[in-house]
């Protein structure tokens, strides 16, 4: 037997974090990412700057240009999912239909949503990249949380709580589950992001 | 054993097909596409129109903007090649250094380059979307091979005649340079590229 090939390949499927900015997504998905390379598995992190260097460069912040960002993200997911691969998706995606709409494009078996349930007040205290700071002295219209809506998913796949979990917690959280809905976790994964801690 | 798993997990590769406007590439992408997905693999092709729907929305046809169609098309194929996929790129790509660009983007091992070499009287008189007859009319400035350049590969992995061969000779063709090359070929698939003549 060929070492490496005693199991069918797994099936591919995509994780997709949204939650306002500042949430901990990509934080979450790095830690995610990480146990998931250890235990040997190809993934692929889709981030807003990944993706508006390679797919989205002229795009603007309009929320029509947001809402294409957000689908291109999708589409690349779809074909990431599409041959077998693992993608983890961060970002805000703020609105229910455009997520609704990566759901169907990307196949609803393969898509699990994470929500990063950061509440507002924590997001704009850490506010990484000065973002909130910008919004508020009116730098940047139509910011998901403040002077536009951010739609909190209805029924997640995974709820994280970032103020009172550590990101390797809630990395483990989403590993946990993506085995309940029998996606091919490798149990070394859990074990790296403990270990990690 | 688990069935089909007596072998290990193919790799990635990327067949880019390169040539002016009407040579023939998504014809013979879909027909070399056909055979592989016959012998059981996934593909995706990925041609101007499927790019310019789902990632480059809102790009024109100036220089820059079809320059960063082309690398975007290199980025979503680096991405399926990354996860193991099969991913057949037809557009006209008209830059050596662009190309140049993709192939090291998606890997220079996993980069096959097909020169659809149909000769530009050829193109022209096919015209199956009548764009020769608007880019002779001035409706489309900067057209590949008539106002602007197209630059032909130098050393290409193959080159096909699509005047003298039919589309299924040339993914034959093809496939026999991806199997000379390493890849993993299903002999069905040769089998079923000439059975659909």
């Amino acid at each position: 037997m060929t070492p490496g090939c005693n199991r069918p390949r797994p099936e591919g499927f995509c994780i997709w974090l949204t939650g306002l900015s500042g949430s901990g997504k990509s934080t979450t998905a790095d830690a995610v990412a990480a146990s998931l390379i250890r235990s040997a598995r190809t993934v692929t992190v889709l981030d807003g700057d990944v993706v508006r260097t390679h797919i989205s460069a002229g795009l603007g912040f309009s929320k029509e240009d947001r809402d294409a960002n957000v689908r291109r993200i999708g589409f690349v997911a779809s074909e990431i999912v599409r041959h077998r691969g693992v993608v983890i998706c961060a970002a805000i995606s703020p609105y229910r239909a455009t997520r609704e709409e990566c759901r169907r494009m990307i196949g609803p078996d393969h898509f699990v949503e994470v929500f990063v349930d950061t509440p507002l007040a924590v997001c704009e205290q850490r506010d990484p990249k000065g973002l909130y700071a910008r919004a508020r002295r009116g730098d940047i219209p139509h910011f998901a949380g403040l002077d536009d809506p951010y739609e909190p998913p209805l029924h997640p796949d995974v709820s994280l709580d970032t103020t009172a979990h550590t990101a390797e917690d809630n990395a483990r959280a989403v590993l946990f589950r993506l085995a309940e809905m029998g996606f091919a976790i490798d149990e070394t994964a859990y074990a790296l992001a403990s270990s990690t801690r």
